[in-house]
């Protein structure tokens, strides 16, 4: 079985937990408070950003051929971080006003470490899993929200037709990686599919109780 | 006023409040259950151990004078690692018996990804910080805990003057890089202090209450 | 005096060796073989190349208001790319004829390692020294060479209007990281600027020549 | 056949060149001259200087099992550069007399990029390579030269025992590495190998003849 395909398989549980979380349901539902929401939308602005240093950080250690692709995915971060500040601007949130979370931080000290230290095949994991993560919470969020919901603009960029493409090409990559490389390599590959969904279920939760940082 | 005297004038609430965290508490007046001490020593030893890393990519960027003096802190993490060891022999506890929490894989992809990207004096201020956080914590406990305590030999590594005499060391040098900086860099700097002390409190924290992954 | 002009006043008779350097009189004079010009055309594609994981290096530390204009840059080396394999087309000349030629993988090795290693003013002091000489030593071509020459879009694309408010940018740039560096790392970024000025001549020197790998 | 066995046969001819070099066959004969020989002790002084930080960084990525290891190489290096300061001292030698050469200055980046960017077991390639080309290197010196030379105690340093033993175990380590990787990285670590013999055999040639930078 390819790699990704192999990994969903067995973190299957994990996986529908993220999918089952009360804030895509709620946000699926209608019945998410604008508060909550902007709660999300300023912790995932500051994601949306950081995520530029990690492509750049992979992009330095690609080979050839995900030259451009890369490239690419920086330039739709930053069309990313417009659509932020348009759907902001639209309901009056101000995405600079308030520090990253400490579960926000992590996750993002977590992909620039991964970027830097481990191998390129580990780090690649890490953006796949991330982008499949919002990929399939999104969708969950569409099967039921109003397509005149103010957040829409959100649904469709994540699970739209466009993005669905990019994580189809991720995912062929992917397992090309994995192919590719040997069985401790893949070992550790399998692990940083796990640690990313990890986080990327420690962010809608952060997302939901509006968290800041341990006993401070 | 040098750099370090300056910050910890200005965070001194929050680091007071490190110091004061009942983790420090219960252990200081010997009212800590061993299963708690446990958590903190399998979490700390995952630390230490990552510190490693840490330590060898500052090495890779520091200046020449430096050089002697991080791969000796090497050395002695790597002693540190034995003091666990034999503790853990003496009390039976399994150093390898539980995956690092949230709060240490966070705190560690912390120290990673700030040695690999951040400014060289960034990232000695993420170590000084850490060590002085220590030092002091561990003289907060050396205020009342009995010295025939099995934990006492932890207390003797932090609080004791060899390790005294390193945290200084590291505080002539920070002091040094601070004055050496421009006005940004030290205010990155600054910024660094602020949040190594709330990874150092998330982490008492974390031992205080076992916390695993958020949601899971 | 900011710190471009002053480095360019510092390092003159250095930067005028380059500028003087034989392969930029041939090439304006029209007196330059296919083949030696060919030389150059394999290793430069070579190097422009290698400068995209260099760009997203620097990218990965840069502060927030570079990403932009680095991932801009990286468009225009890729862009950059095309221009190579368009003329390579009309003259027949095979882009990956040859490995990097010694000097060509040195001066590769130099950027990347800066990159990763240095401070990211002292890289961005290498990134614009490189592309400052770029333009300088194309300058040189365009005031002789025919503008029906096989070679003329090369000395469009670095003489030219749009490479020169480029390179205006990154030197303001540079002149502010400047401004806002310690002595000491001032004193690096000069250094930097003199290596990497070394390194273009070199480059010109061994595209003159036609050398390989020493001894081999 | 095991990886650095394959390596070594394939290469065959580029390391018999190495071998054959002229600055070892007059080292070994005792003609070479204490100027010329000075020339390559401040040029291999400021090498292994560099490759501490080389070390560092590798270690920065390094699996567990080789944490202490490469902190004892590190520690070697000191100890080697105090050698080098001892026998400078004894035959009236600054080795802080000149800047790094070219090829030194290449190498140098060469190392560091390498750490940084590759993979892991690809720099670990490069290390083995170097540290198996100096052992071999010095064997052929160690063969005529008297052991009452000013310069035995390189000889001694490189082709004794106890390096010996370093890179034997170098050895089994990157043939394990190589095991475990799949083809293409296994493919890298070739052209890995086959880049550092070169830059091994250029070094040579700066150390005989001398070399600056080109052109200046």
């Amino acid at each position: 079985m390819p790699f990704c395909a192999d990994q969903l398989a067995r973190l299957e549980p994990l996986w529908d937990a993220m999918l089952d979380h009360r804030f895509l349901r709620e946000t699926r539902d209608g019945t998410i408070s604008d508060e909550r929401f902007a709660v999300w939308m300023r912790q995932d602005y500051l994601f949306v950003e950081a995520a530029i240093p990690f492509l750049a950080a992979l992009l330095a250690r690609a080979p050839r051929h995900h030259w451009e692709p890369l490239a690419g995915a920086i330039a739709a971060l930053q069309k990313e971080l417009k659509l932020f500040e348009e759907r902001a601007q639209v309901v009056g949130v101000n995405l600079r006003g308030a520090p990253p979370s400490f579960t926000n931080h992590a996750y993002i000290q977590f992909l620039l470490a991964t970027a830097f230290r481990a191998s390129y095949a580990e780090a690649y994991t890490v953006l796949y899993t991330a982008e499949k993560a919002y990929h399939d919470s999104w969708k969950v969020v569409k099967q039921g929200i109003a397509q005149d919901s103010k957040w829409y603009p959100f649904v469709e960029n994540w699970a739209g037709e466009e993005f669905a493409q990019y994580v189809s090409y991720l995912e062929t990559e992917l397992n090309a990686l994995a192919e590719e490389a040997g069985p401790s390599e893949r070992e550790r590959m399998a692990e940083y599919f796990e640690l990313t969904t990890k986080y990327e279920i420690a962010f809608w939760e952060m997302a939901a109780t509006g968290e800041g940082w341990p006993a401070t």
